[in-house]
């Protein structure tokens, strides 16, 4: 007799993962090395300590240790809002009619509102352990600069944060969330920075950019005494301790003798990607098993599917090393329609090394189909999502519907990354219907690929 | 040896309440009945007809049933959202440094914010299952017109939610959350009733007030062929479908070997209060255990700390019956500074007779003292609370103060309804000063009482 699955499993506190898993440790192929850009040469481990702290200066170039203890304290922080809850979506399966099972890891109750928090109060912990004095950090839609805030906040250490103006601007709530929990937050770009200055020369009116912030926070800790730099995303560290999401997912799934046939992950920097997909990648490295993995991103910020596979810089600043991954281009910003987070130029070096080898799916979707999804969710499951994570939600139901037609009842798994109270001003304008759709032309694109930086062949 | 403590208890499906707990039923006096207004004579069941729906009419009326079964279909609603977590509130223990031990019970893990969806769901299913066309309703902070907004979303039955005005205006990111779930929100005083045409005639640029906007709604429903009205608070009934609250912490308790010595809950119109104390108020009423429950509420609405216990209307418009509660007079308006919920001129009738006849305590709290126990917790416990949660966490902090004066080893349980998300402005002007208390004079509150319905005695 199959097992009785509850609407939501919650493992207790014993069954949850003590370690992070490390994907690199498994891969065939390793994702290529950051590059100094002034040498082009590798970058050293010393290399990185004055912007990042030591420790997750370790985890970022360790590529071997396929397991990582979870720090204690680290683990009672997680006991504060973790385990997050495996949901199988009964409601939305019956308003789909589809014979398909439809699970969701839920990342949202909590008040960052996002996934964020796991890698945010792990890179708190090592800082303050270093004895560090602040850090410094960009936040575009405000979910890890959130969830940085609280994380600071608990370890009582000074945080300021270069927000994107027009996040700034538009989302004045999510910055009160910011301050309540003691962080300073900064427009950016700003004129605390040179790199800030030089932008605003430019362009005055300028609402900003996640590459930009990043360069401004880069420039802020690394001028100030015993700050370091903190970053929500697309680096290998985060994508360690996100790891808990999918370790957890795939416990709860064997609880219930259940595998999926297909993960779907929204894809922006590629944090909660990386880290729900994890344990089933390395199901597929090994041969264990071949679940589809399908990465999600918008349609007007489509790395994966429209980048290009190459060496460019993390931020627009171009202060950081290089990192080889999907990108349009540093310089790359979406238009200004875009609603919410998965704005970033780049993709995760793992990701990208995955996605090229052939290891992942990648679809882009347009954002009213993205809150049609979103709205249409909401109803079934009571849940609002945030836009980012609504672009998994639309692929999972459009999986769930070829299921439909085709007969087939697949077991589908998507990360239900984050909640949107704070992004009702783009929900307004979707249930108004002033929400547009825009697609980049090839011509747009070429814009970024033109400013990659030119590396000379080995 | 003492039960290890996990930070988050949460029952398994298996665990969770099938039945909901009357208080009436065990309690030594009754509340005094509702009266009608015209004959002043107790009103009947089939006088309700007309604005409730049967089958909660019935619930509302019923003294003597000690257990309701819950009915499967709202069993299973639950288990998209419920069961909510124990917390055991480690954090904020050591940052008091207080030998109490302090759990809370945290039902804003879903959309809705709060515990309200525990009722509403309950109130839309018996509404659906009579067949009606149509509900309406009054929000003010927006919890419950965003909870029932939620549930007929579900039930697919059409809504329309009078929302106090100067939160319609003050939080338009709640609007279009329950515009998302599909409701029709109307600001109040509007020009859609009688009612609130001859409010707005009186003053044409009144904010409006709960009072109010509870006219509108039964005026609408009445008048609406297949229409009913619905409340988020007050009602016996509300208290029944709330007493899940009680019932589950109750059980997560003695699993953990524990009891309170005290229960704390935030006191508006009642419902939360009353759900979470149903089960320990029993137990008291029946002489099994003397845990002191104690009622917080805001000094600038201090119904039960400085109201009257008399017959008053439910409503500004005076279309309600009459109940016997503690009131501050149904024109009572808090004062503008008032931020959030917990606004109401009365008291549930239930909690207010427990109170009259001395089985809890109250007491009241000015709302920058409220804010300051909200951002302390916040940062300890990594939850932004809604400002009404926070006067429950003001008063559980100063408990466990008091613990580590005497040195007493208290166990403090209270509830903590919601989250802020929607409350930034208020959160904004506590964090930047300006935020101010206004306690009412005796003279503010004479007016008021002034006009009680006269009740010639029997």
């Amino acid at each position: 007799m199959p097992k009785k699955v509850p609407h939501r499993l919650y493992l207790t506190e014993d069954q949850m993962p003590k370690q992070w898993y490390n994907l690199r440790a498994d891969m065939k192929e390793l994702p290529e090395p950051l590059l100094n850009p002034a040498t082009l040469k590798p970058v050293k481990l010393e290399e990185l300590y004055p912007v990042f702290c030591e420790e997750l200066a370790k985890q970022e170039m360790d590529n071997t240790t396929r397991y990582f203890d979870i720090p204690e304290e680290i683990q009672d922080f997680y006991k504060m809002y973790r385990p997050s809850p495996l949901i199988r979506a009964y409601n939305l399966e019956k308003a789909l009619d589809t014979p398909a099972k439809i699970y969701y890891k839920f990342e949202g109750n909590n008040t960052s509102g996002s996934h964020k928090l796991n890698s945010a109060i792990a890179q708190v912990y090592y800082a303050k352990k270093q004895g560090l004095k602040g850090l410094t950090t960009e936040t575009g839609a405000g979910q890890w600069g959130t969830a940085l805030a609280e994380a600071c906040s608990y370890y009582k250490l000074p945080l300021t944060v270069y927000m994107v103006k027009v996040s700034y601007e538009q989302k004045p709530f999510r910055k009160t969330v910011m301050q309540t929990f003691g962080a300073e937050i900064i427009p950016s770009p700003s004129n605390t920075t040179n790199v800030g200055r030089m932008i605003l020369e430019k362009d005055p009116n300028t609402g900003g950019s996640l590459g930009c912030a990043i360069s401004e926070a880069i420039e802020k800790a690394v001028s100030t005494e015993g700050y370091r730099y903190v970053l929500g995303s697309v680096l290998n560290q985060v994508l360690l301790h996100q790891s808990i999401i999918g370790l957890e997912s795939k416990i709860a799934m064997e609880m219930l003798d259940e595998y999926p046939d297909v993960v779907i992950g929204s894809a922006g920097g590629g944090s909660n990607l990386g880290g729900l997909i994890a344990p089933f990648m390395q199901d597929k490295l090994l041969g264990k098993a071949n679940p589809r993995i399908v990465a999600v991103e918008p349609a007007s910020c489509p790395s994966f599917t429209r980048g290009k596979y190459a060496y460019d810089f993390c931020d627009t600043g171009k202060v950081t090393p290089l990192a080889k991954m999907y990108t349009l281009g540093c310089s790359f910003i979406p238009s200004a329609n875009h609603a919410g987070g998965l704005r970033y130029h780049g993709m995760a070096p793992i990701l990208s090394k995955l996605y090229h080898d052939g290891y992942m799916e990648a679809v882009s979707v347009e954002q009213t189909k993205v809150f049609e999804a979103a709205v249409f969710f909401a109803k079934q499951e009571t849940i609002l999502p945030a836009p980012e994570s609504a672009h998994a939600i639309r692929v999972a139901i459009d999986e769930a519907l070829k299921c439909k037609e085709s007969g087939e009842a697949k077991t589908i798994l998507f990360g239900l990354t984050g909640t949107g109270y704070f992004d009702m001003t783009a929900y307004g304008s979707y249930l108004n219907g002033t929400m547009t759709d825009y697609i980049p032309t090839d011509e747009d694109l070429q814009k970024g690929f033109d400013q990659l930086p030119q590396i000379p062949e080995e």
